[in-house]
């Protein structure tokens, strides 16, 4: 469970020593996005009195400052622009739904990058949201290469260490009623550079899934529905994958079911799934999916009355979702693992309120027991 | 951290060869406990057509029938018996403080053992308190052999499989009120056994320690001084030993800080340590010490008032708690992993409530600060 992958077999594709660059094929009709040489920078990185070669953060820098981010900057600026314009827009909307505002941590990272943090607390229909961008400069070690190479065969095994770029977006919304639906979203893209700052290896991860404490069928419908059409958009082969995928991904497995109803998931999808422009098309979709998915919910749901018991069920579930991120996912691992990581912004992710009971067992005929029999046993709802 | 082992080099007496069997050394004045050799069954075990060789379980249950539990019985029936009575005793201690009764779960295990867990929920001075005895008999496969080997010699490395037997007593008490400190407890027996159900390894394991949201400097002293008084009753070196495993296992690491004051922590305490009779008296001294190091706590501190702003500064400790227990707790994890294990039991150290807000930082001066710069710098408290 949870390290299923759906990789087609093509250890050419794995196998290619171009840096990443982007073939004549893969250029057709998009325009070019990681085939521009990266310039050196024409004057030296600050404190740089060794002139050694530039780092890609440093590279970046200068791209973004001379010529800004277009169609034909490298896919890390394109990403980070992305990410950033999203999580603006999404802010924005939730701001209207919620009439309170966020507020915004922005942060940097010493080896270049850094994060923006917008959490909203204690609001009128949230009562903890947190929509969070990073972008990370950095080296991956020996041993953390060793892994990676499991589904990147294009990382290369031989060297000590390779500079890496990471950036994403995330986002998790606890709302107050408990009639109103929990909802995680994470997309992110991942590059490897060689030496001369070119691509090594590129993926894309991410996702978008609901964990309601009240099941109502037709809101499931709907957001499995809103998801699958962008993801019908590029393949029809992908909402019938990822939705699997992530199923499988989000087990509670000492719970023995699901954390929630599900949506989409996937992880690593490079060069041997599609080219770097349909996948990052293919990621614009999913995101840009997500407000039209979820708000509609929370319109319907927001002012539904609910009793004390009720609360405290859905009090309960968010315990579980306590579980499933400590225990199991591996993101919260990595970041909890990661020295200097920003922990504040990693458990940005915990609802504000929990709750675990000893021996809590719903109601037979309940709308309690309903859910949790479609956690245990998950449903194909489009 | 958190691995540390305080072993004395002792190769010898780490691969003896006699399956834990008493020596007359250690046996030097304290009666018979592990020496008798555990007579065959009178009758076939249970379900046993084949005259297989019985199980310890099987053993165990006719020696029990037969003779009772008594100093002269093997070691696993006396922690048994130890830890019920124990059980038995800081139940009806509590339930004398709260006013309110225990739930309690009688509950058995397929292979053989079982457990009492007993919870009292939602009481007049607890919130959630949990008091677990577990009894378990069955099979380390060779892989868990390995894993044991590295601080238990007397392991037989070459065998598929091993017969194990554990019993231990858990208790975490989460009070109402937040003057109170939650505290935890755990004491463990350990054996595996050849073939021929004699001992094969053997040893002990556990603790006490105590988390406040707000610190009484007396009544931290008190406890620490309790316990110390009980290690030292056995080796002057126990307390500072343990009480520095302690801080080092109970270290939140991702947050830089331990879970609390700390108190006494140890593992794999075996012959390479001091016999087993000591042991076994050690450690019932240490429980023997746990309701005077508490009880006086409670009963000083359950009717302060307090303020909204310090029951929430209590739910936010309670989620440093649940990080802990469910991040970096081997235990949990060992429970959680284990297939069949009974969740609501490994689960109940969890607090009924509990909270994580973004950023939350205690005030310059505060009483909440300076719990927190103690729990970044662990203090010898006695």
């Amino acid at each position: 469970m949870g390290d299923r992958r759906y990789k087609t077999a093509d250890p050419a594709g794995l196998t290619r020593k171009d840096g990443g660059r982007r073939t004549e094929d893969e250029d057709s009709g998009r325009g070019g996005v990681t085939g521009d040489p990266i310039q050196q920078p024409s004057e030296p990185p600050k404190g740089g009195q060794q002139m050694e070669a530039p780092t890609i953060a440093q590279r970046d820098a200068l791209n973004k400052r001379e010529s800004g981010v277009s169609a034909s900057s490298p896919m890390r600026l394109r990403m980070e622009q992305f990410i950033k314009e999203n999580q603006e827009k999404i802010v924005k909307a939730l701001e209207g739904v919620d009439g309170r505002r966020f507020k915004t941590d922005k942060w940097d990272r010493p080896g270049g990058g850094g994060g923006i943090t917008c959490v909203l607390q204690d609001g009128n229909v949230f009562e903890k949201a947190g929509v969070n961008t990073s972008v990370v400069y950095g080296t991956l070690p020996r041993a953390a290469i060793s892994k990676m190479r499991v589904n990147h065969k294009a990382l290369d095994p031989d060297v000590e260490s390779l500079e890496f770029f990471a950036a994403g977006l995330s986002l998790v919304l606890h709302p107050i009623n408990p009639m109103v639906p929990t909802v995680h979203l994470n997309y992110r893209y991942f590059e490897t550079a060689n030496a001369d700052g070119s691509t090594n290896a590129w993926w894309f991860g991410g996702g978008t899934d609901l964990t309601p404490s009240y099941l109502f069928d037709e809101d499931v419908i709907a957001f499995h529905r809103k998801i699958k059409d962008a993801c019908d958009a590029h393949d029809k082969n992908y909402y019938p994958r990822f939705k699997q995928w992530c199923d499988d991904y989000f087990y509670v497995k000492h719970r023995g079911e699901t954390r929630g109803v599900g949506g989409i998931f996937f992880d690593d999808l490079d060069e041997t799934e599609k080219d770097q422009e349909s996948l990052f098309s293919f990621v614009q979709s999913c995101l840009g999916a997500f407000l039209p998915s979820y708000l509609p919910i929370v319109q319907k749901r927001k002012d539904l009355p609910y009793s004390d018991r009720e609360k405290q069920w859905q009090q309960l579930r968010r315990g579980r979702y306590v579980e499933f991120n400590l225990v199991h996912d591996r993101g919260t691992a990595f970041g909890l693992n990661t020295p200097g990581a920003r922990i504040e912004s990693i458990l940005m992710s915990l609802p504000l309120t929990a709750r675990w009971q000893y021996q809590h067992e719903p109601e037979k005929g309940s709308r309690e027991e309903r859910l949790v029999s479609v956690l245990k046993k998950p449903v194909d709802w489009v």
